[in-house]
């Protein structure tokens, strides 16, 4: 598989234009971009480093050492004992008395950045954002196919979800059995579904809870599926209505539609991140929703559920083809209900593609 | 619920002894210890900050604060909106111009690290495990009867375990299938039951695969369970054999059954955590295993799956009363299997408790 080497040597590439020496990447998605290798995160240092020239190196607890025999070893496997300091193997790697700019991953521990730091006194410690971000924004075609299989897939468990019986069931309950349905179609589960029915809508982020679905409910629910097909997410939110569907959700439900609909339509190379957020924005403003509407328009997905590019004002970044972000704007109405309409969407040569196609129009269930 | 606050006091005493000023506190086990809140970690900024003298604050997403409302407020909650930036609240809360000394959790997310580092260019970033982990090192016994809790819970799980049909089945069948014993412990599993047959079982961290389990096949199998009753984790492992068994089997397992043992009765406040490291690997070194021990005795176990203390050589620690932590001698011999047996007990005033309790007989399986 040369396709992690390859990888390695695109962000070499960076790394010289970048001024970034040496990036030390510790388990999570980066890793797995550069190397193709994935294990919790723990405290025991495994630690992927990479230098602009010359030799790769894995460090790993040596007990763990075998589990790279399954993926392409095209690095040194540098090993520590439970009993030693996996530090000192840092001092071999990068000379502690000269000046270093080393580039870490986001996700890695700041225990593992003090120690760092502090074995490394004169290197200047910095974010691998500039190389690993910039590298992992743009979805080459194979990354791509996958995450719209991911999205058919999606697809038919949300043509299930509308299906089931709300009306006396608990969020917990409906999760469970979207789990189940998720699970049929091969998919793996790393969460529990997302559910928020009623006044629990309001707060876009509720934790799902043992609230009974009432008739009339406004119901949002995130579809999400965790990092298991080849480490790539999938992410979808649908709102529906509990029967019988009520003319206030309907007309809410239409400007979070058309909200949605117009930033889609806007998505093409070229133009700014905060551009789409605000084209949403404006629609949901203009109807008179816009201090209900109170989170950024999307994220970037990929091997993390949440990445680059962030469609948020303030975000003058360009987008490119090949970019991969969700389309989510919400009305969240307190004590009432919330909705939100989330799909995947990848930048095309001129313009944009949906990778999941459920329909928009409001489906009321039972 | 005045645990929080009353653990935020303590903090509070352990920060002037150690001479650390605030404490930062990103979503994990360490927020849960002192505030009962939790959420998945992720690229938005939610920190607790705990000054040695004065007001605590809740610096959260905006939208995201509804969530606070299920949890005891006794902090300020200062929330920041998706298109600003979080650190403009850490230079209101602690002055960017003066010498402070700021605890970190050790998993918060390095680019947290990084951009708190540059916001706040005077201030000294240390560990907050000092205060922290010297807190939570100690169980109270509140805790120690949920741990015991999920202990008997556990044990239940392996005496159906044991009843399952293994020759001819995956390892990764069996993995779904001890999910559904779990669950129907009421216990939720987060991770699949780590389980490795036959030469498999060598690496003592293999991934549960699609290999199939054959006739005299050894097998472990760590029956974890986590985080979700009270944020509490279970970790327990167990070696069967497929029938028929083997004398070599047999004869190995003794071995580590009896390193097991003795590292328990060798268990008291006042000893060190090395010393009992010593004590189970010097009877499977004696045997001639010695190199085949590859990993440390034991680790402490409580709202993470792994944390201090850590019993290892090289921490001189002394055990006290309260305690708790796992004692997981193991043999793995490549291309043969591997063999692992593991209790969580905790120290008490004069010697120690299994918190699990199942049978350290070799069971034979189907």
């Amino acid at each position: 598989m040369p396709i992690f080497s390859d990888r390695c040597r695109k962000a070499q590439t960076r790394m010289h234009e970048t001024g970034i020496d040496y990036l030390f990447v510790s388990v999570g998605s980066d890793m797995f971009y550069l190397t193709g290798y994935s294990k919790k995160p723990s405290e025991r240092l495994t630690l992927f480093v990479l230098p602009k020239n010359g030799d790769q190196s894995m460090v790993t607890a040596k007990f763990e050492a075998a589990r790279l025999a399954n993926v392409d070893q095209f690095y040194t496997v540098r090993t520590w004992d439970d009993a030693e300091d996996p530090m000192t193997i840092l001092r071999t790697l990068v000379n502690p008395d000269k000046k270093a700019t080393i580039g870490i991953d986001d996700q890695i521990w700041g225990i593992f950045v003090l120690r760092m730091q502090s074995t490394l006194p004169e290197a200047r410690f910095v974010s691998a954002g500039p190389v690993l971000s910039q590298l992992r924004i743009i979805k080459d075609s194979h990354e791509i196919s996958r995450l719209r299989e991911m999205g058919r897939k999606m697809d038919k468990v949300y043509e299930k979800v509308v299906k089931l019986h709300f009306t006396g069931s608990t969020e917990l309950d409906l999760a469970e059995q979207i789990q189940e349905i998720v699970k049929d179609q091969g998919l793996k589960p790393e969460y529990h579904a997302g559910i928020a029915g009623g006044p629990n809508g309001a707060s876009p982020h509720h934790s799902t809870s043992d609230r009974v679905m009432e008739k009339s409910d406004g119901v949002w629910m995130e579809l999400g599926c965790g990092g298991h097909v080849d480490g790539y997410w999938a992410d979808k939110t649908r709102s529906v209505q509990v029967a019988p569907s009520t003319d206030t959700f309907r007309k809410t439900y239409e400007i979070v539609r058309e909200a949605q609909q117009s930033a889609f339509e806007a998505i093409r190379p070229g133009v700014t991140c905060e551009s789409i957020d605000a084209v949403g924005r404006k629609i949901i403003t203009e109807a008179g929703y816009g201090e209900y509407f109170s989170h950024r328009l999307g994220h970037g997905l990929g091997l993390d559920i949440h990445e680059p590019p962030y469609i948020v004002q303030g975000n003058t970044m360009r987008l490119q083809e090949g970019m991969v972000f969700s389309d989510e704007p919400g009305i969240y109405l307190p004590g009432e209900f919330g909705i939100r309409i989330e799909d995947i969407v990848a930048v095309t040569k001129d313009g944009a593609e949906r990778l999941y196609d459920s329909t928009h129009e409001l489906i009321v269930v039972k």
